[in-house]
């Protein structure tokens, strides 16, 4: 895979403050951000982190090449040739912790940690957050998806409604990572090894005078993976029938039809008939497949009613997540260098949620070792040894902070991984496979209610007791 | 720009479908498909037509290389080697007729007609939705917002927020071509011209000890655009006293300040305040943007309410559409050769808004010479000459078809223009200046009442009579 110059794929206001901070000769002050979300999105329980391996790729060829310079002078006539100059030998120099894609997650936890040059930490947050956002919101989606389809084939079907290109390929790359068993983008396929199904469209049919000899003819064609669409003319008058022919006449020459799709009707009556009818000739081993329109509710309310489905195709839905299709991920400063040394900072402002959680922290998943399940994340400065050791501490809400329990015997887990140190790649891009495996985990580690569709209960997101006394000195100091 | 290799980008099925054609010897038969949407968005009265550049560039660059043959073959053992090589040979050589860009487009009209052997005309299906769904989408909400913010400047800020990086720079274009002044991506900027703009971020004034001193560093670095972000602390306390002691330093030395931007809170009343106190401090060139979540009908209200915002930066709600994130544009079979001749071709369905509307058809748009204003867009079979000559045509309702008209003294604007013939390419695309000022012109051709936000009329879109009876009887054929 070619990857293109994406290195003024920013905001313009990044440019301006590396200008700024180059005339200020601030440039090499060091400053750390963290990038999280505040809400999780489609009301669920949980999130799932992905856009990691696009991320590292982006990081790794940040280049100000020729078109870029040149852009940029003609561009403003107030940027100085020497700030050029510095822009040409920029490299990413930093330090990127982040989690591990597949990794559940949740509001306000920091899912990346940049530690780097303010210049380079101000570049790189448009993009960072632009792949977080999109594929992190399509990852959970997906698994949103997952968890109601259960063991049932669920293939990503999106491409022509996703928004441009680039949204079809990795969001069909987030759908893999949550459990979907393939894509029919054949690009998505090639270049991340995503498994690719697909069959036939209404124009097959249409473009035969019968639909049955447009049946017998694809099944020439492909004999081996024939699975035949049934709704261009009437579904259970003339596609099923049809279907059950062509079925028969591949028996006799050994081989099985794989499936018949439903694309249009009422998908529930419409499935219980055309497996009545399959069954009825013979043929219990034609899957049924669904699509049109599909998500996590209609496909609820589809096995609910007795939808005798084993395999949906899923399209605008997931690759829009057009029920909230933005993830509100923020990149916020929370400590810069000052005379040498970090100082933590915060963001004040009328609504609390908005107020940001200062200083250099890490993130634990404290996992109760006697049932193996997650209890809590915990949020702690990065100096506090309590919780590395799995000593005791106390977890409190900080929406409720006199809501408190203490707790020991527990596992903690160090969700940010290191992926760049001093501009080194020290992170093992993981195998596709790798990270879904990893989500499978991560769904086990987790008690049910936190990962159902409706109303799940809220999983603890717990800032340590320091990082809250932290928070609290700092509002005080601004509110005096 | 280079462009990546797209060929792939497409549904396994067409590709399947195309080896299906291939064996059967099917594959020069030609087909002619035509790309529109059923539904308008938003609840709108009109789209915007985009992404005709995007399609000709991806078509001009069709190629099936070692890459895409290599994963082929190990995908896909039933694919013949002599397939391949077909494909290796894969060139578009049909016809393309479309749209222009910026063009107001209406349901049920064919924005793109696709006139080619079958092994092509299925090929760029997905790709050619993709583009145009996104895009088309895109360019209407922009002109929705537009439409409301008037004379107001509007940038595009969305790219955090957008669906991955394809969709940050075509839709930064897709909102410049229905009339935005800029977006604040650069990349977008550099590959396609359009002006950026940009200023600095919360994390520009937490990085400094002070409100005051973030200011006048930022001032003093780029003082022909110093636009201040004032909401990081307290608005009217402590931003805009700040923001004005920095005005009057720039003042001293001979600068203007440009703007202060408020991004959070009460916009009406704030916008309001900071309005008073710039214009009593001796400002009223400094002007006020605004952000935070904006769309159409928070920017409508706010001006409702005597909001004095100069300039919208409009981000997540434009980027991804949000409150409609997919046109669902479709792409349908219309004739298809047999026996050397086009056979019309419908898609019946239980659904009569699926039905299909049959036969190789033109796109006139009628415009009423006295008033100069669009009255109807009328489909009519290639070979109707009437309306080409702009004789007495009726127009009728094709969903009550009872409700009828004649009309006559009109001009007959046909929409569809040549792109690819023969697969050269015979369009000569228009610069992006270009297609924003068509853009402006086609708003000029339509009554208000079409474009307003809320409840707009309903303009009509006519099939001819003969197109009409064409259906009627392909649908009878199909019942019997």
């Amino acid at each position: 895979m070619t990857y293109e110059n994406l290195t003024l794929h920013t905001d313009k206001y990044q440019i301006n403050m590396m200008y700024a901070h180059w005339v200020q000769g601030s440039l090499n002050d060091k400053a750390v951000f963290e990038a999280y979300f505040r809400k999780l999105p489609f009301n669920g329980g949980y999130a799932v982190f992905a856009g990691l391996e696009r991320i590292v790729h982006y990081v790794q060829n940040l280049r100000f090449g020729d078109d870029e310079i040149n852009y940029l002078r003609e561009q403003e006539e107030n940027y100085k040739e020497e700030f050029l100059e510095e822009l040409r030998n920029f490299r990413f120099t930093g330090n990127l912790y982040a989690m591990q894609e597949g990794t559940l997650v949740f509001a306000n936890v920091p899912l990346i940690r940049v530690e780097a040059r303010v210049f380079e930490a101000q570049l790189i947050e448009t993009a960072l957050l632009n792949f977080m956002n999109f594929q992190t919101l399509i990852a959970t989606k997906a698994s949103r998806v997952k968890q109601v389809a259960e063991n049932d084939i669920l293939m990503e079907f999106g491409t022509r409604r996703a928004q441009e290109a680039d949204a079809a390929i990795w969001g069909a790359r987030a759908a893999y990572i949550s459990g979907f068993h393939a894509t029919s983008n054949m690009r998505a396929g090639m270049l991340f090894g995503i498994p690719t199904k697909g069959t036939h469209a209404h124009a097959w049919v249409q473009g035969h005078d019968t639909e049955e000899e447009a049946f017998r003819k694809y099944a020439e064609a492909l004999p081996d993976q024939v699975t035949l669409l049934v709704d261009t003319y009437n579904t259970l008058k003339s596609g099923v029938p049809n279907a059950i022919r062509i079925a028969r006449q591949l028996e006799l020459q050994g081989k099985r039809m794989n499936a018949i799709r439903l694309d249009s009707g009422d998908l529930a009556y419409l499935s219980q008939r055309a497996r009545e009818m399959l069954d009825e000739a013979g043929f219990p081993y034609v899957a049924i497949v669904a699509s049109n329109d599909l998500d996590e509710s209609i496909i609820f309310n589809l096995k609910a009613q007795g939808a005798r489905i084993d395999s949906w195709g899923v399209g605008t839905q997931l690759i829009t997540a057009a029920d909230q299709p933005a993830l509100g991920g923020v990149y916020k400063l929370v400590a810069r260098e000052k005379n040498g040394e970090y100082v933590p900072v915060i963001k004040v402002s009328g609504n609390p949620e908005k107020m940001t959680n200062p200083g250099f922290k890490d993130v634990y998943r404290i996992v109760n070792k006697q049932t193996g399940r997650a209890e809590a994340d915990y949020i702690a400065l990065q100096e506090e040894d309590d919780v590395k050791r799995e000593e005791r501490i106390k977890l409190f809400d900080p929406v409720h902070p006199y809501i408190h329990k203490f707790i020991e015997g527990y596992e903690a887990i160090p969700l940010l991984h290191a992926i760049f140190v001093q501009g080194e790649l020290v992170y093992e891009l993981p195998t596709l496979d790798t990270i879904r495996a990893h989500h499978e985990e991560q769904i086990r580690l987790f008690w049910p209610q936190y990962l159902r569709k409706l109303n799940p209960e809220t999983y603890r997101v717990n800032l340590s007791v320091r990082a809250w006394q932290l928070k609290m000195d700092l509002i005080h100091q601004h509110q005096e």
